[in-house]
């Protein structure tokens, strides 16, 4: 019988404390075409496991599929996320592999190559509906996320701040669209609307609340996790 | 007459910002000898800039010369860097480059090979006291960060929880060492404390409380900085 890795637990129990709410963002480092290092602020969109493995879990975010970060996950799908808890000085560090699920039209900077690995392969073999899922997360967004989706896009040069104001502040569902101009800004954000499936096959846990401070390291051997005490 | 760049300000700002209280921490992002990207929280330890030149600003942080990311900026000292300020929602991005201030007599994974870039010049052409500053930054940390570096090597694997507890939680200054033993901890710790001084070439600020959002790009163009304006 398997179970959750511990890591899991312990960062499931950090973020439900009263004194990490609403840190449900991470940094996520990348590399680009020159081997050089680039990381961002993600939201964090939830958990996913294969069925009946929730040894092998996943972590959930979206992007825009516009995005430099698009093109550098294309090229080198190796990823590494950093969770920093601040209420209990915890941090977590997970590194991986990411999935892209791009809209199936999009034209991508290169052309994907579907990353395999472990829990990936097993969604993929349980017929795991990525794009139901891709729709599902985009509809289940408040809509001032989804008009983030619907503008020009990211990092194009712009002549003032005050362009942005023709932009929608909020883009709401397709059946509460109230009309054709927010029916195309719900179909224009969904055709750049990107999740990002991140499979960690090593996490680093530190406790600095603890006295003496705490550090333990995961690494997934199989489909188990090795655990390690680690001077922090 | 060169003056700070915008971007510094706009930092130096949300810091200050009552909502951001506490938020000196950032995560750098680095990459190592396969390619692949690594990341970390690490405390800010202020702005430094080269004498009559504030239009050049670096960042200070500190770091254990027995950590990975050391030989990962040996051999690659590209780095970025994002600041998450979560009071204000706002995202700072620093790429650039690194110069890594290790003991004099330290053992370093692979030799160090000066980084040269603008301002780490302009501070190496003053005579910048590199070696004099790394000490007076161990000097200047409360007792508990001293004694971080006075550890076993960090990561290193260990039996139980309960060994840390033989380690120095805290480490006076030489001056105030009560005995031998806290004389060596200062040692000890001394002999493993490296300074990063961060040079940003391009900063990319996001303000998500503006409404529209915001986005403004800063890249450095031989000694000055360019702004642009940028869809967020």
């Amino acid at each position: 019988m398997v179970s959750a890795p511990r890591w899991l637990a312990a960062l499931t129990t950090a973020l439900g404390l009263p004194e990490n709410k609403g840190q449900i963002m991470y940094q996520l480092a990348s590399v680009d075409a020159n081997g050089n290092p680039h990381v961002r602020t993600v939201g964090h969109r939830g958990f996913v496991e294969p069925e009946g493995s929730p040894n092998l879990p996943l972590l959930m975010s979206a992007t825009d599929i516009r995005t430099p970060k698009v093109a550098q996950l294309l090229a080198n799908s190796t990823v590494e996320i950093v969770w920093w808890l601040s209420g209990s000085m915890e941090q977590f560090r997970l590194s991986g592999v990411v999935r892209l699920v791009p809209p199936p039209e999009a034209q991508l900077p290169s052309p994907i190559t579907k990353v395999s690995s472990l829990a990936i392969d097993k969604l993929d073999a349980q017929g795991f509906e990525w794009e139901k899922k891709r729709v599902e997360a985009y509809d289940g967004q408040p809509p001032f996320l989804r008009a983030g989706f619907a503008r020009p896009p990211p990092g194009n040069i712009i002549e003032s701040y005050d362009i942005g104001k023709s932009w929608p502040g909020a883009v709401p569902k397709f059946a509460d669209a109230q009309n054709e101009e927010e029916k195309h800004a719900y179909e224009r954000g969904l055709h750049s609307f990107a999740l990002m499936y991140i499979e960690p096959v090593e996490v680093d846990w530190i406790q600095l609340k603890e006295r003496p401070n705490r550090r333990t390291k995961f690494i997934r051997k199989g489909e188990d996790w090795a655990e390690y005490i680690a001077v922090p």
